[in-house]
């Protein structure tokens, strides 16, 4: 394997040399600027050997080096033992950014080479500013992983299928102009759209090209008068979805044939494009036509419209359902101390979903984290990793599910034993901001940024934190993870509009104990209309109680206890017609009143 | 009157035509951006008759124009009736900005003229990037104002003194010191300051230029090995303060002679200025040896230190005695029905605030807005406006002075009569708003649009709201708005850190019915240090009692409650020792414990 490792490199090298380039970066990324990847794009991963989801390697004459953050140091360590690759550990103080790194290390006259197809045109041209004022040459047409990976895997080839209007509330036709529509405002006469989710929204089409992403990989190209082009390999088509997108007035071309089409674009033309989601070829390609500005189909797709939401509340009552049946399980198991581990929820929750009408695949890798992994973020459980679970402290679960009417993404944290006087204060300061979220009221215009801190002051006030964000953006059988809106410290530009989707998910992490998130998904809705203007809220839309020993009643409101109450009263009501039984008495015990 | 402003801008428009200029803008500016202008600069005033703090002229070969916000819509309209000046008013969904403006209206080929000292280089900037592209040029050396404006007051000339060490904490020497150690991470090795309130920070100096704002008109250029200068008028200087500013290596040279300095530094010179806050004919003066960063010295300031802490709280003893026998009066003048007039509010406060030691002047003009004039937010009343008072509605009292030791701003809203339920309603939620930033935990990094939403969300709740901003940083004995932190809805790229003072000021204004506006000024404080690291605060150190009639109690937490009975005890024992008599019994009544 290490060998391997060290044939791949020099290959790598050979092609650099041969192409005068001094250093290269092979980033984890696609033409998509897309954040889960098939697996023709996993040339890092193939060249490294470390199979993390974030970390970018910088290869030289004789140096190579692999950037990861915390998530991964761990494994990007053992995965590298034995490569010449050194790990540069991101986030520390001590290191240098890739582009910092390049421009300190790489002599003046040299090249530093890249794929201008992995690379944002944003991120790019930062790159060739920081480099060009040390009089380093950035070269982005190096493109040598075809030639030096022998048994690449082949783009991804499965069949596209039409998402019905009856989900998606709207036809591919009315969506395409109005997007054509809000072009002139941007000075734009036409739109070249790169992000897979984007192409999906617009097209009504889903395919299983990337794990959880049910997206297609291709490139869109929006004009008017019928000059709309989907850029796909045929071998994707059928000929009812051929048929399908003519009906809707969308040409197809093969995949690759995208770059010598917007070569050939009119002098004139004036394309669209957003810089932080378009690979720095296509700008190339594009020679001065394009526009850098804000895709209008970002905030298109994140309002979702009432055939939508009416899909996603029957989404939620079918995954609650599939909840109640897993943690009944899980419950059953863990007090019959039968070996259960976390590694074993994530069959629990697919078997119990994919049980349900229209489920199509999970959303997300499901994170299992008991006690101290539960204060790993982005743990996931793996053969070595997995932990038995026994009657005692935290268990934090976060899972989702794609069903073809709607995108599920919940966590829950529950006391597997009689849970410590510790665990509950902190659970309950978690809740405290989940609830202060759910119940807010803010006017038109209010972005994110103002909204996170609601969620936050409770842990705040008493000396914890998490470092993640509050919320992100949920895509309609789309991807988990969806912009622009987001809830985080950070700016954003986007204020939160009716129909937005978004996770309401505060947590605690304390290193070597527990982990505690506690995530609902909320839909953006109007709340009232004043002499000050509008007003808006949020409708929480998740479905499935918080473990009612977790609460400490003592520091928490009145009012605080009636929204745990009339929640699970809800949850109650709406998933009780779908139960019996056992599952019927399991809810009817969890959703109990909360007392103090 | 009106004849004058037409002769007036007739001159200007000799002065145009002579220059080929086509459109010129005469904005409310001085050179060094200040927020209050001396007479000297008050050209727009002169040549439109506007008296506003706010508002720019714009004038061509046959029309005029006077961009200002709703503030002076009314005054405005009043005051340009009779000239052949259009009002426009900024703000409206239909009023162009004036760069637009000019873009869309001046002819390709045709040039702008302003004047380069009265234009940030950051704004001129972007003026001149929008004309650009429209084929129009930009002058920025047309300053005809001398020629035409003959009795033009002349420069300040009052003379500067010492802000002694024991009040300023930090001597001169060590500050330009720090200052330039601060440099070489801005890539530059000098530094040049336009704005007024840092270069009396930084030389210890104060003069009586501006009103309100107690600084003196200069330019000084900051660099290692005694190169530092102060360019200012010598009328302004004394033999005393010549040697003091010498003993702290600083050069004086005449304020006039900036342009030429600054135009013989060495080609190698790489001076930081701040974009924001130095005009442009500094940047071309510089020609290409500016470095554009951030000023080192705006958060020095900001963070006050231990001895300027100590002359703060000192300065709010006094203002809070002053505050107290300036209340009683009104109180007892209101109940006597004896015609008192908002205008004898600010009367009153003077006067109690010039008999208390160090006292320097007030820190702004004071707004006194009773019932439907305090819905108006920067209402200033006057001999035509003047309300009369009366034992009823509500009165907002914003006010504050300059001591020696520190600089106030506060603001009480205070039932004139027994208060109605709504009246209470408002007050009480403004002051959950008030309390709750007061009372705010908030870990290291944080900045004021985090804070912002804190004070605002009880309103936001029922469907209120206000549009200014919850806090502004306050200068020690400088100017009362200063940055660079602030609490307000928009991104704030500075984070809180102790030291820093601020003003904690929910408001609500109800148009045709009453104003409410609660100010305290807050320290940013540590509060803790923990596993996830350090936490902040705020203390408040403002010391005036909030009306205790305007509390509704039954809308208020327990804590709440206890905040207010603290603040109020604290405030009682602090005044006490220099109240006696009548003034005692007063204070010792208003604070008396607050109660369900």
């Amino acid at each position: 394997m290490k060998t391997t490792i060290a044939e791949r490199l020099c290959a790598l090298r050979n092609e650099m040399a041969q192409a005068g380039i001094y250093a290269t970066i092979v980033p984890q990324a696609d033409p998509h600027m897309s954040e889960y990847l098939a697996a023709h794009w996993q040339a890092r991963r193939w060249l490294s050997g470390f199979t993390g989801s974030a970390g970018d390697l910088v290869v030289t004459a004789d140096k190579a080096y692999l950037w990861t953050d915390s998530r991964y140091f761990l494994q990007a360590a053992q995965q590298l033992a034995g490569t010449d690759i050194e790990l540069m550990k991101d986030g520390l103080p001590g290191t240098p950014s890739i582009d910092d790194f390049l421009a300190a290390s790489v002599p003046s006259g040299k090249t530093v080479g890249i794929n201008g197809m992995m690379f944002s045109t944003m991120r790019a041209g930062s790159l060739r500013a920081k480099l060009n004022i040390h009089g380093i040459e950035l070269a982005t047409g190096f493109d040598p992983i075809d030639r030096i990976w022998a048994d690449r895997p082949a783009l991804p080839d499965a069949k596209i299928f039409i998402h019905d209007a009856k989900y998606a509330g709207l036809e591919t036709s009315k969506k395409i102009s109005d997007i054509i529509s809000t072009l002139p405002s941007q000075q734009a006469s036409s739109m070249f759209v790169s992000a897979l989710d984007e192409i999906a929204w617009t097209l009504n089409i889903r395919s299983n090209d990337v794990t959880y992403n049910p997206v297609a990989t291709a490139f869109l190209y929006i004009a008017p008068d019928n000059g709309s082009v989907l850029f796909i390999d045929p071998a994707k088509l059928t000929d009812e979805t051929t048929a399908y997108l003519a009906s809707q007035g969308i040409k197809t071309m093969t995949y690759t044939a995208v770059m010598t089409f917007l070569a050939d674009l009119p002098a004139d033309a004036k394309v669209l494009i957003e810089p932080n989601r378009t690979a720095e070829a296509v700008d190339t390609a594009l020679a001065g036509r394009s526009v850098h500005g804000t895709s209008p189909i970002a905030e298109m797709k994140a309002c979702k419209n009432a055939v939508q939401i009416a899909g996603i509340k029957a989404a939620m009552q079918r995954d609650g359902v599939a909840l109640v049946h897993s943690f009944m399980e899980i419950e059953r198991r863990v007090a019959a101390e039968d070996g259960i581990s976390e590694l074993d929820i994530a069959d629990i929750l697919r078997r119990n979903r994919s049980a349900q009408p229209l489920f199509f695949d999970e959303s997300f890798g499901t994170i299992a984290g008991y006690a101290a992994h539960g204060a790993i973020v982005h743990y996931e459980a793996n053969e070595t990793s997995s932990s038995p679970l026994h009657s005692k402290g935290l268990l934090l679960v976060d899972s989702g599910a794609q069903y073809l009417d709607g995108t599920t993404d919940i966590t829950r944290t529950i006391a597997l034993g009689e849970p410590t006087a510790d665990e509950r204060r902190d659970f309950t300061l978690v809740m405290k901001g989940h609830i202060a979220m759910a119940k807010m009221i803010f006017p038109e215009g209010t972005n994110g940024a103002q909204i996170d801190v609601i969620a936050r002051r409770f842990l705040w006030e008493n000396g914890l934190s998490y470092l993640h964000g509050t919320g992100h953006g949920v895509g309609h059988f789309l991807n988990v993870h969806e912009g622009p809106q987001k809830v985080a410290l950070n700016l954003s530009k986007f204020p939160f509009k009716p129909g937005m989707l978004t996770s309401n998910e505060p947590g605690l992490y304390r290193t070597d104990v527990h982990g505690i998130r506690c995530e609902n998904l909320v839909l953006c809705v109007e709340a009232m209309t004043t002499e000050f203007g509008k007003f808006y809220g949020f409708e929480t839309v998740t479905l499935f109680p918080f473990d009612l020993r977790l609460f400490d009643t003592a520091i928490m409101t009145d009012d605080e206890i009636e929204w745990v109450n009339n929640y699970h009263t809800h949850v109650r009501e709406t998933l009780s017609p779908s139960l019996d039984g056992g599952a019927l008495k399991w809810l009817t015990d969890k959703t109990r009143t909360l007392k103090r």
